[in-house]
């Protein structure tokens, strides 16, 4: 890159990154993540049988915002807003601030109109950043896989978000919330994206190649326990030993989750084992016990159950590393600044949730009825009686003889 | 690879490229793109009801093909019809030969016979590798993402088989050309995979790694960009602001196709970006209103809409890249000869598409019936009476009590 | 890397591999590996009408539980019960180790509970790894991409176990054994994924880099000749020429199984053609004689047919590497240690699968009824009346006259 000319330095307000020689990998890292963003979340979101172009639709829509947004954000915070960079670093940044306004997306999944996620994501980014600016240069902390700056954080910021947005129309069971057989299938698709390619992620910001290294194969002995103990524990708790799609769906990641904060810690591997059991074992039993509390009690309703994929597995890691930071024998500082870390993370989460909450429930950005949920049919051109091939089955009426057979 | 040994000398037609040792991160582009040819055509391709086997099936056997006629065609005209290399990079190319094949196929969809579209694809890559030799060799022009020697090219190219191949009865709709609902999700697979390693498409194949670089940093804004104006106007377009799902799956697109030309150019990023939302709009818009035009005045029946996706895209394109490189103060005659490549490219694709469509038209080929169009029970087994699953809805017929709250 | 600390050194029963310079590009390996196990053969086994989620999700679990259990057995095997490494080459390693589970699965597929399939992975796994550790250190036979250790091996260890868990009550046609239309496209998925990535998994654990570029062509070359083979023969055998799903779903990758052994040798690309060719016209016709022909007087059920997809082409890539050191004019001894590991693969094969066959026949394994075979619903929540969106079909019934226009 050495003959590279100097040609773009008459760029007022942004410049190219230098890309250095190395650029293959770290590009390689930097699509890995966007799959994980663009197939992982928009494919874990068609899992309702009605809102499928919904969920994969917005998330490329606030994807492709967010990242935007966010390079803008960071460039800005980073720079003292002058003239900054782009470049793949930054793009992976920006990647990482659009993961945060996508699982509050997914607690909202639904309930909201498209405006409404629009103006979600320019708050909830530079919220973002400026926790992110606290936590990574003024705490110093240890977040390379970013349980608590990302999952944690979007999390409870969607959490308080649904909460202010609360409608009792909503409270009971809707007609549409729910999946079908094939929705769960391309929820799959996501699912194992996401799964896949979590060791780029944890690893992607991690400063030295030793700890990427680390990073990559904690993340993956995290994740390959977590999903072993998810099966067990959704056949535990469910009746006649049966699995449920949910817990399969997004149980099975929260190893990826929980073990962000410690990632790129020299750390043995039986611990990362460890993290990734004992997230498993939270995030199915926050499905199944916490989640209907939430929603009848504390009368926050949570589409995709982000608190059980992201939240507690989020806190949960942050609570790791502060305990792995312990068993290190560093300094007591370094511990607080972790859980400063970590609070900084929840508190700001809460209040910029709710702040952006009250503003999203001003009457003007044309929220759904509550009949309308769920419902791609209110944003999109969606033929509805074709939505099963009718067709078939009644040309087939006549046929019923042969049909019997087929009767489950 | 100094220790090669040269026992291979022994291959009289054909040579192993030299590997290098950087053949890694070749690789990786190599296998993005591959995904970008087998995924992503092929499922963007099934999203007509009860075409989605010939869709991604078809796609499949045309490029496997196409990639091997592709390898022998450039061979011989690169090295004057003697013995030839293959490697990495001659099969990066050989992927590029294919997906103006599966340009082209996209805008017949449904109306021919495999072995047509086989006969298709030894004509189309025979006249793409001439017009890609004058375009690269001798006009030396600049079309690194290929705007006009791939999409243009594959686009303008299918338009003319398909005027060619206009039939009276397929004016009017037929009835199995629409989508249904999960048809329209599995296309989203397509255009997903295509948007995330568009970058890797575009700058494959750049020169220097500084080069490589800015294509791939430039195509992922101009995509960026390009998705928010596509959903933009597609809300603006429709009736009550709904989006099309046929907007999002391929105007979002339109942005990596437009920006190719000039996506290794020393161009400031608001340059990609203005780039990508006007490729945006000229793409949704086409599809609205130039779209039905073509059909019923032209008599030019595009199945997939490839002219709104890669044939205006495409052309803009190319006229950016005369317009950057203009402003960058270069002679005239780099200019010419960039508007040279242009021309050539949709000159050849039209000359080349009447041609072939003409071969096509020979009563040979097994071209099936209008009312058999958009069907894949001509070429695959289906049963097609379990399309749905028919039985379900009949066991289900005594719950009708519980159904009512399910109509919608 | 060469500052790496000491401290790990008190891990006293496993340590991190040293992840070295360039652990970019193994890493990329590793995900395309990965992609393989959990999309690829994932999806790929989704095609029952009513078996996708066990198909997918027992997929993802039996992998999870594999990639563990095979880093520990190999660890213990290769390091003489010591202290062992986690890196990513074991963890390549580990992958493979559990593909030969998941290719025994499919041979049982839809017949087994779970219980017994996570009994088979632990007993099948020891197995593989003592035969490995025999081919590659006794024998020292070349075997890459593993077209006799995996693909063979896999194939006949499932098959074993099937004859041996044989029930009559199976013999004729289940009503739930068949695609339906959209699970036939969601298999499409796994096909498409394996194919694309095929060349990553014969290169895999390639030792030189010039070996492992030879690799990436090789399998490159076959599998693409492959497709053409595979789609010619299954018209040539199928009624009126249809194209069978079955085929282009397994047999187009038999080119990838059958250039395995030889994948890193220095062939003229017209040999990993050949093997391509031969590879698809073996795979289509196993499916179409002799997988009826096994299933009816073997008594051997295959579900997935890998005995078409992984043992007849794995044992033709063995034959087929024999051949090539002959062709090279190595010694005798070469080629007899090349047919030893052949031998060798199917004898233990086919040993431990009738071993495992006859514990899993124990009645305390919870093995599903005849009637539940096939059948998502024995172990997970499905709520099998809304498999298909009944109440569309219902509410657009009054739409009968609309209807007509769509009978197809």
């Amino acid at each position: 890159m050495s003959d590279r000319d100097d040609s773009d330095g008459d760029n007022e307000y942004c410049d190219w990154e230098d890309g250095g020689g190395d650029n293959g990998d770290e590009d390689d890292v930097f699509q890995d993540v966007h799959v994980m963003i663009f197939v992982g979340f928009g494919f874990l979101m068609t899992f309702l049988k009605k809102y499928g172009f919904s969920g994969v639709g917005f998330n490329l829509f606030l994807a492709a915002l967010g990242l935007q947004w966010g390079t803008v954000v960071q460039g800005l915070l980073h720079d003292n807003g002058k003239a900054f960079t782009i470049g793949i670093k930054s793009m992976i940044n920006a990647d990482f601030s659009t993961a945060t306004v996508l699982i509050s997306f997914g607690a909202l999944l639904g309930k909201t109109s498209p405006i409404q996620m629009l103006v979600m994501t320019i708050l909830e980014i530079a919220v973002f950043a400026a926790n992110e600016y606290l936590v990574t240069e003024i705490f110093q902390a240890s977040d390379t896989g970013a349980s608590m700056t990302i999952h944690a954080f979007g999390a409870y910021f969607g959490l308080a978000v649904s909460g202010i947005l609360y409608r009792p129309g909503l409270q009971h069971e809707h007609k549409n919330e729910e999946s079908v057989y094939h929705s769960d299938l391309f929820a799959m698709i996501g699912t194992l994206f996401l799964w896949i390619f979590w060791p780029s992620f944890n690893s992607a910001i991690a400063e030295t190649e030793e700890k990427q290294y680390r990073a990559i194969l904690n993340t993956y002995l995290s994740l390959a326990t977590c999903v072993i103990i998810a099966y067990a524990f959704s056949s535990l708790v469910e009746r006649r030993g049966r699995l449920d799609m949910v817990h399969i769906q997004n149980a099975t990641l929260a190893g990826g989750v929980a073990v962000g904060s410690c990632a790129d810690m020299n750390i043995h591997p039986f611990a990362a084992m460890t993290i990734g059991s004992i997230s498993g074992i939270i995030s199915v039993l926050g499905y199944k016990f916490l989640h209907p509390l939430l929603a009848n009690k504390l009368k926050i309703k949570d589409t995709c159950g982000v608190h059980n994929l992201h939240g507690l597995p989020g806190v949960f890691g942050g609570l790791a590393s502060i305990l792995m930071i312990y068993l290190e024998k560093s300094d007591v500082s370094t511990m607080a600044m972790q859980a400063a870390a970590l609070g900084s993370s929840i508190g700001s989460a809460v209040g910029g949730g709710l702040v952006t909450g009250l503003i999203l429930k001003l009457p003007i950005w044309n929220q759904p009825h509550d009949e309308d949920c769920y419902n791609d049919s209110v944003y999109w051109k969606v033929n509805l009686w074709i939505y099963c091939w009718v067709h078939c089955c009644i040309s087939s009426l006549p046929a019923a003889g042969y049909l019997d057979a087929y009767t489950a």
